[in-house]
């Protein structure tokens, strides 16, 4: 399961010792063939150095090994943030025999505290000497911070009678929680992907899952989605456009969907999935802005806590948001109830609709009756529970 | 005080019966004069019908009477609230023997609900037959929603001679809560200003008080803010330009930013009152960007409730900002103490700052390094109380 389902990855992990469980902290990923790959990043201009070096390591399209820590974000550490980074890098590299330029860095936790690298690099080789096939699991495990389980999935697809496999892990329980950044995916494939393949199929799976969710509409200093296609189930070079790429990059969004809505059930304090469905819009990116616009609204997301089927605070998320709005055509469901229309309440029978509120899923529709645009995020709700984690967690 | 406190302004008040406490709900501001006019309203596109109205009424630079209800936004109510709107202004109108084009109308409330017009009119009638110019306090009174209490304030400035008073009265709990919407304010002086200066001095002030503030980052359909000048006090007519004007709009932003200061500190839920200050930037207008990044930021907010100097979440906002950032350069300071410098942790004394933190007035101040641009702007801390007041209010 997760990273090491396609053939070809191995993962190793290992504790620095600076968690009171005990638990691993340290995650190293490793392909035994070089592997075609790519990556997104976090657009803070607070960038950590980890992401700086991840981001330099993947333009050349080809990785063999990715090295994680949890529990320290490596961001704003100036120049020993840096060196650091680059001293994980290099560490994996020697342990494993190969280029620097071939391994990818990536950290999680606190901002602005300096990574204790002695206990660290021991870590780091500890994981190289224990890669293995059946590490997948311990590896999301290790990667977890505030998280309140392993995040990972899998999909499989058959292109032209040869089987390929899909592979993720992921950790974050915030669409971004800075401090104990943040958000993180790893991705692995046995699919023969060029690197040009990578680049489209990740961008595209990106956008359709974790630019689709929010928790708090706060992005961190070091989110971060990286791919790797080693080709390891054989099979012709897959190159973007036509049947296979479709197929493949397909299998990618899937994961990567499921992974995004675990990060967002799993949101800080969250006791529920929201979907929010807007249609109508004048085009599809007005949908998003106006879904992204209700799905970020502090009210909204209280009032699903509440599961109060509350429209007046879904239309004026929306039409405070840059989206075309007809006041006199906006159309509310709660839950499958339509609970507006024509931008006027209709009569609705409010216990039915708190009742189906009252669940771990629930979807939110808005039509804007202007065209065809459409577009579907998810968020949670805003809980007493968000603000005790967020206000106590530190001091 | 309030807005009878300059010359020739009288307030009138009533019940319309819906409150449980009997409490007044209506509001009837009148001019003895007509006054020069300006106003300001939400960019919401969901506007409700009072704030299509009250723009059509200061249109032409002129009002002599403001009619305010609490308890019911009259928005999302179609073609009935549209009607209903004009029918307030015109019970105003015949009450008071005036143009209906000189009466603003506003309404604060939840949203979608239809107004209950009979026993609003005969509320209305019965404020305007008690207008007097003891019942400034009152008119603020009966403005509440969610309000803790009523929020007013005064200035004075003399003006080769002569002596002048700007009042006003606000309601507002949120920048804003669509739902109990909004923020209102209505301000008032005995300047002899002309339409220009009264719109001028307006847009002005708003842009360095309500501008400058957020409670949730919501955007109401009903924010509304307005400017009456009669000159009842006598004097040369104030024109823009020149001493005079500049003496005048200072007051009247003192009495905004009074007021605005007012709404955060009785924010939903909130137990202090944070100021943002961004200095350093490429220009004002970046800097407000980024105050503005830190101030509706949830992470920090919650900080802020919890006393905990994090500055990382102070610096992921402004990164995550379209502000321009220096990762090398940045500065944070809590309550005065250095926590961040150059991008990175400095040691500092955390009980100390946690102990200045735990105060109901408290500054967080953000030096990029880049330049002289500078923006204050005003917030209050996220906490549990915030949660259980939109979780619950509705339902």
């Amino acid at each position: 399961m997760s990273v090491t389902a396609p053939k070809g990855f191995l993962v190793g992990t290992a504790a620095t010792g600076k968690r009171a469980s005990g638990q691993d902290d340290v995650c190293v990923i490793y392909s035994e063939r070089t592997a075609s790959a790519a990556g997104v990043f976090t657009s803070n201009q607070m960038a950590a150095p980890p992401v700086v070096l991840a981001k330099r390591a993947v333009a050349d399209g080809a990785l063999k090994a990715i090295v994680v820590n949890a529990g320290n974000a490596n961001a704003c550490t100036g120049d020993q943030g840096r060196a650091d980074a680059e001293r994980m890098v290099a560490t994996v590299a020697s342990a494993l025999e190969v280029e620097p330029d071939d391994v990818a860095v990536a950290s999680t936790g606190v901002i602005g505290v300096p990574l204790e690298m002695a206990a660290l690099d021991n870590a780091i080789r500890s994981a190289c000497d224990t890669l293995s096939a059946d590490n997948g699991l311990a590896g999301a495990k290790a990667i977890m911070t505030t998280d309140n389980g392993p995040k990972t999935a899998t999909a499989s697809v058959t292109i032209g009678g040869q089987a390929y496999v899909v592979g993720g892990m992921a950790k974050g329980a915030g669409m971004i929680c800075p401090d104990m950044a943040t958000m993180l995916c790893f991705l692995t494939t046995d699919a023969p992907m060029t690197h040009e393949a990578c680049e489209q199929a990740l961008l595209s799976a990106v956008g359709a899952s974790f630019n689709k969710i929010t928790v708090d509409g706060e992005t961190s200093t070091n989110d971060c989605v990286l791919l790797m296609a080693n080709g390891a189930a054989g099979g012709a070079a897959i190159a973007t456009g036509g049947q296979a790429y479709e197929s493949i990059a397909q299998a990618i969004t899937q994961v990567c969907a499921e992974l995004a809505k675990m990060i967002v059930r799993d949101g800080e304090g969250a006791t529920k999935l929201v979907e929010v469905v807007v249609r109508g819009a004048v085009d599809d990116t007005q949908a998003h802005i106006a879904a992204m616009a209700v799905a970020v609204s502090p009210l909204f997301k209280c009032a699903m806590y509440g599961s109060d089927p509350n429209w007046g605070r879904v239309v004026s998320a929306v039409g405070a948001s840059r989206a075309k709005v007809d006041p006199d055509s906006i159309e509310v469901l709660f839950a499958g109830i339509q609970v507006a229309s024509a931008g006027t309440a209709v009569p609705f029978d409010e216990a039915d609709a708190k009742a189906r509120l009252d669940s771990e899923d629930v979807q939110v529709v808005v039509d804007l009756h202007l065209g065809d645009g459409q577009a579907t995020v998810w968020t949670c709700d805003l809980t007493y529970e968000y603000v005790r984690i967020n206000a106590d967690y530190r001091t």
